[in-house]
């Protein structure tokens, strides 16, 4: 009859010494974001289903949500990602919010997904957006300050790429290049979204099982070129004279000129969401063991108008902390973490419990973190506690210390993550 | 058609300059735990139903749980308290832990309230709990660590007190003492939990109306007796020589050399929730327009053993950030809280934007937190995004700059919270 110990399935528990890596990449993430001038905002757990009706992936929204109906009859869903909740929260103050507004939050979401390793039903992303300026520079410092992010836990470019499109184009191709409607281009669409997971013939029978005899040929032989194309060079003379095509070299001019070293053009890059605009990209960890997207973003510049305002330009991006977090072990940029506990004062004779506390208000005061271990137990128990913990340093306090108001420092060694 | 800009209903959104506060807030709360050997533990957003329905009042887990069955037919609720969840995590590693475990989260949680000011539905607390001590020199550390969280902000005792009683004192007065049985336990307790809502004339008569004609004055001039007890010395001395009186006494013993001075004695306190088993305590704002229970907290050493592990203590305490931020406002103690971002580079001269931004990235090398604001619009509208941002500090970059690689940095006064 019991209580069951395990945490809600596909969720986690975090012990202190497991909770220290999250700390570590939240305070990383935050100190980069700051450093770029984007402030830190928070939203509510649970959010209308409506917001996320409108324009997020189907799949999310119908076989992901944690959603239900509160005891006023209102349909809610614990937020399954940022995107929708903060292009609310611009909506709200459109006209008093100062622009660009750069705006980070580091925050947990929930999709009741299938488990899968570096994937859980509860995650923590940061997102970081800026509103109101479209300019390619802006999206290429965007970019520059999420590799700036892996840099600052220690990556090189050897480690990571980022692959760069944009949506605009993809709907050239599709429309103009290609001369596809619409259900044919989301179809096309979708299939090249896979291509990394089937074989070169399935997707070539794939994509040729979508047309008649007549047109497969030419759309399958049009569409290869455009997909095998890896450096702009190579794609098709009519693709590249479009304002399209225009808008993302001048992206990578902006990016060149910023030193992003790991950004690449993929024109087969389409990221899930169905409400970017524009340019959108991914962060690929290019270590053979762990070969996957680690996160993305890009343009959506409609969803602030969804909410009855005058639209605004809206980019950005949103990193797991669990696929970071895989990333960095994969990679050993994990630095050993020290517990935050830097002094534990062993008591060994009771009576003097107020003066070892002194003691401990004494090295607070001072600035230091210090755990007083009162209890009437042997030395070497505390001891051993301390070390469990991950405490360093121990101060063992007894009639003589007390006496005499000098202690001794004792070094227990390095232990810790 | 549009979608609705507000949040769920009781919940808020938090932009940066509100987010500030709370960040203060919790930084405060964080740095005093962490001082006092606390270490930060995180349980997941949801929570079987089962864990609450054990122990925690039947009010929360009947009328206020957000509780639904997920998509695999689980019923799951968004925390409504930590208590279990971290009763769960102990309980996990009941063996492994390093004991007494000094451990501290700040969270968020949910429960369907009537809407009242300083209470929201979605709400951020504060947990800080001790497993595995007992002994009275901890519970008078961990109520000498809220009085210091207090301090921290700056309040002094004047303007708020810590309110003690005891539950095994509470079920002597009832049933060793006044020879109640569990039934007519219950209704007094209730009954003395409301005291402070009910005129005294109201309050005898409800207690009269509990018992038949020839028990109730005996049952209502001893507890008047207890009830009016404001010092040691004015509790009936059948009580005093109990072992449960002495425990408290040994509190207040242990609370005095530690030079806690706002606690007092309070046999009407009675705390709401069903799982405290010991000393119970409740800090009051005794500013007279915001005359109220803070928060509280207590000994609840029954909780870890229902998940079927050996039992162990438990002791802590849990504030709300909104009654907190309620308190520092009404007693005046918030500070005027600074941006993040320190350094706005305004661009004057778009051709000169690789310059501007090695520049900026020059400052945040430097730990500087920098804005760099590329659009294309005169000087005065990014002055007045600066200063609507509370960015203090300015750079104008343009050619002479760019050249020359000297630059000014122009104080916008002060602003901001």
């Amino acid at each position: 009859m019991a209580l069951l110990k395990t945490p809600y399935k596909g969720t986690r528990d975090h012990y202190p010494e497991e909770l220290r890596i999250r700390k570590y990449i939240f305070a990383k993430w935050a100190q980069v974001c700051e450093s770029f001038g984007f402030q830190e905002y928070s939203t509510p757990i649970l959010e209308p289903l409506e917001i996320y009706a409108a324009k997020t992936g189907d799949e999310i929204v119908n076989e992901q949500t944690y959603s239900f109906e509160d005891r006023g009859g209102r349909k809610v869903v614990i937020r399954p990602e940022m995107t929708p909740s903060i292009s609310r929260m611009v909506a709200a103050r459109r006209q008093e919010m100062a622009y660009p507004a750069r705006l980070y939050s580091i925050a947990n979401f929930m999709r009741y997904e299938k488990m899968q390793r570096g994937r859980d039903r509860e995650f923590w992303q940061l997102n970081a957006d800026v509103f109101g300026d479209d300019s390619s520079f802006v999206e290429a410092e965007v970019i520059y300050m999420a590799e700036k992010i892996l840099k600052s836990f220690g990556a090189d470019e050897s480690m990571f790429e980022i692959r760069i499109n944009d949506r605009r184009l993809i709907d050239l191709v599709m429309h103009q290049y290609l001369e596809l409607n619409d259900t044919e281009s989301k179809a096309v669409v979708r299939l090249i979204d896979k291509i990394n997971k089937l074989s070169a013939k399935d997707f070539e029978l794939a994509v040729k099982d979508l047309f008649g005899k007549k047109r497969q040929d030419e759309v399958w032989s049009k569409l290869n070129s455009v997909i095998n194309a890896k450096t702009f060079e190579e794609i098709p003379p009519e693709i590249v004279k479009s304002a399209e095509f225009q808008n993302v070299q001048e992206l990578f001019k902006a990016l060149a000129s910023l030193g992003v070293g790991s950004a690449i053009f993929d024109i087969t890059l389409m990221r899930g969401f169905d409400y970017y605009t524009g340019t959108v990209f991914e962060v690929f960890d290019l270590d053979p063991e762990n070969n996957r997207a680690m996160f993305g973003g890009g343009r959506y510049d409609g969803l602030v108008g969804l909410f009855g305002v005058e639209p605004i330009s809206a980019f950005g991006f949103a990193p797991g902390q669990l696929p970071m977090e895989l990333f960095l072990e994969s990679h050993k940029l994990l630095p050993r973490l020290l517990s935050e506990i830097e002094i534990g004062i062993a008591l060994v004779e009771p009576e003097y419990v107020s003066q070892a506390f002194e003691l401990a208000e004494k090295l607070r005061d001072e600035g230091h973190n210090v755990e007083l271990d009162s209890r009437d137990v042997k030395l070497d128990k505390k001891f051993k506690t301390f070390e469990k913990k991950g405490i360093e340093k121990a101060i063992v306090f007894g009639e003589a210390e007390a006496k005499s108001g000098e202690y001794e420092i004792k070094n227990l060694g390095r232990s810790g993550r």
